[in-house]
């Protein structure tokens, strides 16, 4: 039961978007614009870095949510998902994704720990300054949407059929919070 | 040095602010709605929440920018700050802020950890609905920007002046992000 009075029809972070619209309007534009706007990473991976980094918080709707999304966007390769959340370092992903997964994981435990040795590897894998900006940010921004859904105790399905309709909704209309009637 | 390429006349989060502005202005309109808009806490108290997740998460140009900006606007009562960073629990402020320092401080090591008597707690101190809200999304916000300000590595002054300078702004004109010529 979430720690506050909310809309129990919506779950995670709808139901906040729903329950304070302005700062909720805020928080979809930046993840609209960080997953979906001008980046040199594709949609995809970026909701693959989304879903890594809030699976290694334990964030369960988060990671159900953003997996759903980048499954739906890999298309034919949609097992790369689950092979990168079980290992990514043994994943049938580029050296470059490796290497910012490596980079995100580091942002999501503390992010002091990025050294110049993981910023040269991204290097030497084709990553430039975008790449590493965009993943820090997505990397950090799922540190914030995990614990305000989690902090809260928002309500989370269990149901992969709800998060696969969410995936799909993701991946085609994109960040679109909820409007009060 | 930064990991990636800055402006280094610009300082923390200013400098990624510059570097990519469309993110910028949604990271700016984020923290203004959160921490200058309606709220039932008022500024300076959550300028102090900001401060503390700040300082538990090491980031020495968010903790040193936000206590700036909440001794600014505590006024005649600015030592509040340093004794709530030295040790909330036995420091002259509220027990309604006590636990919701309480509560932030459980968002900012795992979110999970925020249990029914963290709330109860609250709510026995005259915390409502929205305090609990607004102080979960502020401890959660600064989980992200002192990671995107730490994980690429930028530019922190140590000069306390410095920080008085940005604290006044803060409390006066808030939060506007740097822009572009």
């Amino acid at each position: 039961m979430p720690h506050i009075q909310l809309d129990e029809s919506l779950p995670g972070i709808r139901s906040l978007a729903y329950y304070r619209p302005d700062t909720g309007k805020a928080l979809y534009q930046l993840a609209q614009t960080l997953l979906r706007d001008s980046s040199p990473l594709s949609e995809d991976e970026r909701e693959l870095i989304a879903a890594y980094v809030s699976y290694k918080n334990s964030c369960v709707f988060c990671t159900s949510s953003h997996a759903a999304a980048a499954r739906f966007l890999y298309k034919d390769e949609k097992q790369i998902v689950d092979f990168v959340l079980d290992d990514y370092k043994s994943s049938p992903i580029s050296g470059k994704i490796k290497a910012l997964l490596n980079i995100a994981g580091k942002v999501q435990a503390d992010a002091r720990l990025v050294n110049e040795n993981d910023i040269q590897l991204a290097r030497i894998e084709g990553a430039n300054d975008r790449d590493i900006h965009d993943t820090v940010l997505i990397a950090a921004a799922f540190c914030m949407f995990n614990r305000y859904v989690d902090g809260l105790a928002t309500i989370t399905t269990t149901d992969p059929a709800e998060y696969e309709k969410m995936g799909e909704r993701m991946g085609t209309v994109g960040y679109i919070p909820p409007l009060k009637n």
